[in-house]
């Protein structure tokens, strides 16, 4: 038998008990099946048994069969939750089915900030429906029905609350913090966000679940649910990606390699490899786009929808006749390192 | 004799004991007169007094007499607040006037977000005048002139001060969460937004003090002072509503029913209800536009102000010609719960 | 001898004892060289010490000798430390070459925020790779390669560790608030900036470092690393400034007194004094501009870039025809000190 991934984490609950979030320090894919087998003894997990909360008194159990799978993160948080007298959970999911509890969701979102799934290809249908709605303070997650007398609790002895968030999702760097990226300001990128290595998202920059970056990347604007951005493609600060081909349903956008979407700029198609977007252009599916000829020059109406995908245009709109233009791009862009290494 | 509102609350002061900033759990909307008669009995309040410190010695009985009256919240904050050895301050207004101290301008502020009174609805004339700058930190609020030596005490036993906002406004949620909303990122939402039920504000949207929205709403753009947004309306990713009608002066801009003011546009004009704003295309008052008649449709040239308010339009820039355009819109924007669910 | 500046401080190191970061309450410009060789002496600094750990048993002595030279903040600063049993740090830059450590590179970022040097007036060449990308978070500044444990021992404790950025500048106010400022959402405004007396920062504004504001301006848009916007400017919500002249290669942007950049605006060139770009208008260096000419109404088409840095000019794009025009701009933008105090 296979299992599609597990990990041991350490989660939140609320006054009923009911697990609220969950933090889990190395998910792991496709784990050996007898060795899952070993771990279901040692908690007693029926066979159908996704999430398992630990005790205390099991934790060196465990952290010793994680250590004899060379899972040793792991196996140091269970010791270091021995040591601090915290529970943990864990988690497994047998097969990649939609989420259908906290920690489950949790561990999916894990997935995709660890590299270790690339968007839509885990699934996470009906993942709105599972989480909850949290608070996220100074004193960590509360559940919207507490927040009320946390915050009374808190003011009554001279403190205060502060509430970062009141969201389903947190923001990523709480739970993962992958390789070579850098985020300025980290309440922008949400949990289940992949990005890639050589990633920097500057400040206007945003990162949906589900959504990312391939590799190398300069986001100063808005890679909405589902977007995802392939290698050496800059999206210029304050443009907006819509997260489907607008008015065109369910077609996922994409940005191919070495792309530019200018400054509040904004795509409602998908780009090739090697677009410009011009700064403070819109191109939505609608847009009639005028395509002209390389070899005659000539001009021909076409909605943007047709362009989309295609890779080596430039889009403009003429600044004197105000008509959005599509011509062949000739300039690849290629990142300047330098430039990246002064945003 | 009647009373517009009061509220039992906690404040932080300054070292020359000036208040600074004051949170309420529960004000009170024209509270009954002869139950604010006891309180002022027992607190030897003048008959003009707005503002009483109450001191641990009197909570007791204070508690009790909220709770006479059903205002449980409050009767279990003062009853907190006596473990917490924290006095209060009650904050009393006998009218609607323009706040004329901190205590009061925070508990207008309060009303509003507590969807107890819609924006523009109390006077908050002069509020900037009355509210003190302040900064927002790890530690809580702090008066700026205080701020240095908070910094270097900090930093000299070896932790940091972490400086959240340097603002007049707190962020609301520290002070208020109402029921059935999200803000993805809570800094940009200040205390005196409304935000109806069913509101979710994205990373990039904003909700100014004397602003907000109806009730169900997607915010991913700015709501600034003032603008009121009514239900089933949405504001697209960074898309700009002005505050007044620009050019206009004093004519505060609304947004109607089912609006979809598109990502990256922006409004100087008021929208009634079923319009649509393509995305990308920023309308002034100046904007001249080229109005196509349903019927005819024959085009006739005029200023966006005079449009202002009117339902059922359209707005897009012709990506041919490069004209500001406005049409009839057929297409009423329904709101796609899971559309919602999943921003 | 003369020195270009110095100033004491407290850092935080890494395991290995690197320091990461550095925070300086008073940064001292051409400090008097006598008076710096006392402090050499007592510190038994060599000739071309820059960075000077300073123990414990020193700390009384040097802050005589910062007092002695009415120094007061640093003599306090050094004093608390003693009470903190916090050791710190000395660094003295002897001219103003290019930073080659982070507490020299924090220094000259400091005297930017502090006011102490415009920006483009230091020496900050290859600040990028002197810095290191650190996580700063709840429990401070934290070295990327530690944050993985220092997440596992929070969590393991029942806490949880929040990071707010990661990043290798941090935010200007947990180090430098200089006077008369607000900054609304300080995550947006990095160390290293200047922003001059009576700027306002709103929500969607944002400010790099060594680029700023000289005096009052309200700053809603994006100020990027090297601009300087001079004062009575205002930069629209969302509005973008390219850092330099778009496809031009160094020029630096500026922007001069009593502009106004519209809400979702763009320029990729300089402006003059009195020049207004609509809102939601983008001018690249590039874009074709139809100039009309004040006496006859002619109009001239030429390069915005030749139209950089001129004054009283104002660009819109024609609302009938799509073109982008240029007019002689008749309005001197005046500051409204009311509406100032209202965002």
């Amino acid at each position: 038998m296979a299992f599609y991934a597990i990990a041991l984490g350490s989660c939140t609950e609320n006054k009923q008990h009911d697990i609220i979030e969950c933090f889990y320090p190395q998910p792991i894919m496709a784990p050996n099946a007898e060795w899952v087998g070993q771990l279901q003894s040692v908690l007693s997990m029926g066979p159908t048994a996704s999430v398992t909360r630990v005790p205390l008194k099991h934790l060196e159990t465990v952290a010793d069969l994680f250590e004899s799978a060379d899972y040793d993160m792991t196996a140091q948080f269970a010791r270091l939750s021995i040591e601090g007298e915290t529970e943990l959970v864990l988690t497994l999911l047998e097969q990649d089915i939609a989420p259908d509890s906290v920690p489950a969701a949790y561990l999916k979102l894990h997935l995709l900030s660890h590299r270790l799934v690339k968007p839509h290809s885990t699934n996470i249908d009906g993942i709105f429906g599972v989480l909850r709605n949290i608070a996220w303070t100074n004193l960590g997650p509360i559940d919207m029905p507490e927040l009320p007398e946390w915050q009374m609790a808190t003011r009554a002895r001279g403190q205060t609350l502060q509430v970062f968030s009141v969201d389903k999702f947190p923001k990523m760097v709480d739970y993962v913090v992958p390789s070579g990226i850098r985020i300025a300001d980290s309440s922008r990128v949400r949990l289940g966000a992949y990005l890639g290595e050589g990633t920097t998202i500057m400040h206007e920059g945003f990162v949906n679940f589900n959504a990312g970056t391939e590799a190398a990347s300069m986001v100063e604007g808005r890679i909405t649910a589902g977007v995802f951005v392939h290698k050496g493609s800059d999206i210029g600060g304050g443009a907006s990606i819509m997260g489907t081909l607008s008015g065109g349903g369910k077609t996922v956008i994409s940005v191919g390699e070495s792309c530019l979407v200018g400054a509040n700029a904004g795509i409602g198609i998908s780009l090739g490899d090697r677009c410009i977007v011009e700064a403070g252009l819109y191109i939505t599916a609608g847009t009639k786009v005028s395509v002209v000829d390389p070899d005659t020059g000539n001009h021909s109406v076409m909605k943007a929808a047709a362009l989309s995908g295609l890779s080596d245009l430039l889009f403009i709109r003429n600044s004197l006749t105000g008509a959005v233009e599509c011509r062949a791009n000739k300039t690849a862009v290629s990142l300047n390192a330098i430039l990246h290494q002064n945003d």
